[in-house]
């Protein structure tokens, strides 16, 4: 069995937490990131080795990073869409890969943000599905609502299959709240997981049928070198999975599944599934609170009081605070709206920026000059770089460096530093076992990201 | 007339604005600080060189320095408490000094952190209270309740003395409720405004009679050199004036000023003083407010996103954080009480330190390193130090810098940089005309405060 993962949203209903360069499945709301979780819940089905992730490429090295760090000395396999397109394109790229591969193939696709409390009733249920699907073709998970939501798609089960499975009637799309109380009467709709196994084989048949020049230009793309991937999926119709095959094929297998799922769309399903205290609060971080009752409240460095307060949620981040009524987040959408019109930069990234070798952060900004923190990982290094506009300045304060300054090798430790002037050539390596911690000192009278102008690109600062 | 500003206060009811060490008298609500405003308000009545104020001894820098803010050229005149006793103790000790100035004296006594929104009548109230008082002795300020406060102490008026002033009956202490309900109906109950004018003369025989111990030591004091003040006042009484003097004085008059007073005792009355928009928000920052209400909310730095909200109270700081609902503000001093259990440096100071000399700022704090802004006025300087346990690099990012390390003077600018070994003897003055900025690194196996020794004394860093 195969698994697809769609990694590529770029979902900010959990700003500030998630902005649009680090989505929702980056974060970490229980232990590991949802992404992560995502991949371990498979563990026991499916072979890492055959877990294929369909990202947007600049999500795609800190998904990488996550997948080697729960399944170490596994290469995994991401292919990442050169433009954000919706999920029928994302999967069926996914599905023309895996048929190469394999013809016979079965193939779970899961969103990557989702959580799932009842883990081993979700193998049962997936392993039902993968029978199903070798003769069905086409199988959805649906949950049993267990509340009127009007944020969810529907599926309608039409007749009996067998003791666990219905033939799909129909695909309902988001209902307004009093079709959604209807819909909880009658048992036979259930929730959207967005959670598919197919038959690759008879999946691409479907697309053949009802998306035919999709599935014309997909056949096209080299899945050895990609090569051509950026010309073609440009070309490729923006549609969901939903609207583009699964509304419009007719033999479609669902099976209910009760495994407590939650599509953590705002910040209210994250306080239902995190554990609670006696006052009904989920409280992390230094916070020091009175007479305040069924509230989320996630710290950072900075200490927190809060007084008096009944069903709020309070997120703090470096650089941005959300306070909102529990029951009101859903417009946390706007806040984050018109960030975007602002151009700010608190929608766009953290203050915090993660690479494959390490990360760094913003201490202080003047108008002429910019202090970083940055840390290397043991093994790892900085692409050589010039700049025309600044000198820095770098003083380690934990680890081992070997800098590079135009053809000089130097070797630096702890309470050392050294000056690169305008123009120089100058390279970071960490040569230690631990983590390599440098405070820069930029000074110039331009700062901007366009004047970094890298020689080698093995490792992108 | 002479004035005596009581300024020696430590409130910490305004956290996280207000820290033990940087009380509400600091703390600029609208336009200037609140003891600014205090002293501004005097203007018209009194030259700032009859003004003294009375603080304990680290909160005197900086009330010395927003003192010449608004007063340029004119020399401050500081008492430093150097125990905090209470009010008693403080303006005896005034009225001791002002009396050697000047036997005849008339002096108004004020605290340094209340606002008064009607400026002019305060003016009128004064000066007829100054006629008062150089006939009756002692004068209180009323003012007529326009609510039923429990956190207030009230004055009862007695028979009337002229069209605009009372005998005082008695002094009441903060009523429960059930009282304040009954004195709001009774228009003889007036709030004590702690305002006081005094023939400086009258109020010392009060003194005689009331606190004869009190006075008799306060008489002892060397009121040029303050020599001997702290050895005295160690051993003075801690009472306040209301319990010590007024309330067992038999001639005191009151005149009911129409001032619209406020003693901004919570963030709910900070609230009630500022200018609201539409919504009834009062609003500072970069915040993105939607279906908020009836709330405040004071950014830093931070970015700040708020979604239905109502009467809520949100006051960002570098450090701290409060969220709290309007109407229970009153416990904040709970978390500020926890925050001191724990020795939090979070309900002491800020994160920015002010000096004589400038100010400094933690920017980042590892295990073994610190780094830090510091700023240098123009013309200031640091004390030469030493430490036995870190090393610092100095990278200039502003102005002009002259470095003492050990028997070296070297002159940097921006951009330039100096490392200062463990043990080096080392000082820093600002010689150009601009602030002086550097960035500060510190490596060390100790950072605390009591590895700084000190050369000379002249400015603390």
């Amino acid at each position: 069995m195969y698994a697809v993962i769609l990694a590529g949203g770029s979902g900010t209903r959990l700003w500030p937490w998630s902005r649009e360069e680090y989505p929702k499945q980056l974060l970490t709301i229980r232990g590991k990131s949802l992404y992560q979780e995502t991949v371990l819940r498979l563990k026991e089905m499916i072979p890492y080795e055959n877990i294929t992730t369909v990202t947007h490429y600049n999500q795609r090295k800190a998904l990488e990073m996550q997948f080697e760090e729960i399944a170490t000395g596994i290469k995994s396999y991401f292919i990442d869409e050169p433009v954000s397109k919706n999920t029928a394109p994302a999967i069926g790229l996914a599905a023309c890969y895996i048929y190469k591969k394999n013809p016979k193939a079965v193939m779970a696709v899961l969103p990557s943000d989702h959580h799932i409390e009842l883990k081993d009733k979700f193998i049962e249920v997936l392993s039902k599905a993968r029978d199903t699907a070798e003769n069905y073709g086409l199988v959805a998970l649906g949950i049993k609502p267990d509340r009127p939501e009007t944020g969810y798609g529907y599926i309608y089960c039409g007749e009996k299959l067998d003791s666990h499975t219905f033939k799909v009637e129909k695909f309902v799309e988001k209902p307004n709240l009093e079709k959604a109380q209807e819909f909880i009467e009658d048992s036979r709709f259930l929730w959207n997981s967005g959670i598919f196994v197919f038959k690759v084989e008879a999946l691409i048949k479907e697309y053949e049928k009802h998306l035919p020049r999709m599935m014309e230009l997909l056949k096209l793309i080299d899945y050895n070198t990609y090569d051509n991937l950026k010309e073609i999926y440009e070309k490729i119709e923006n549609t969901s999975i939903e609207y583009g095959v699964m509304e419009k094929s007719v033999n479609i297998a669902v099976i209910p599944a009760d495994i407590n799922w939650n599509d953590l769309g705002s910040w209210e399903s994250i306080y239902n599934i995190l554990p609670k205290d006696d006052n009904g609060n989920h409280i992390k971080g230094r916070v020091y609170s009175f007479d305040t009752a069924d509230s989320l409240v996630l710290g950072n460095s900075r200490v927190i009081g809060t007084v008096g307060l009944k069903n709020i949620i309070i997120v703090d981040t470096e650089d941005a605070l959300l306070v909102s009524r529990k029951d009101k987040v859903q417009d946390v959408k706007k806040v984050v709206g018109l960030l975007k019109e602002e151009k700010a930069e608190e929608c766009k990234v953290h203050k915090i920026t993660y690479h494959s070798w390490g990360s760094y952060s913003v201490l202080r900004e003047g108008s002429n000059y910019k202090a970083k923190r940055i840390i290397v990982k043991p093994g790892h290094k900085l692409s050589l770089q010039y700049h025309n506009h600044r000198s820095k300045h770098w003083i380690v304060v934990e680890g081992k460096a070997k800098i590079t300054r135009d053809k000089e090798e130097i070797d630096l430790t702890k309470d050392q530093s050294i000056y690169l002037p305008v123009k120089s050539l100058h390279g970071l390596e960490n040569v230690g076992v631990e983590n390599l911690e440098i405070i820069e000192v930029q000074n110039g009278d331009y700062l901007g990201e366009n004047d970094i102008i890298r020689v080698d690109n093995n490792h992108k600062k």
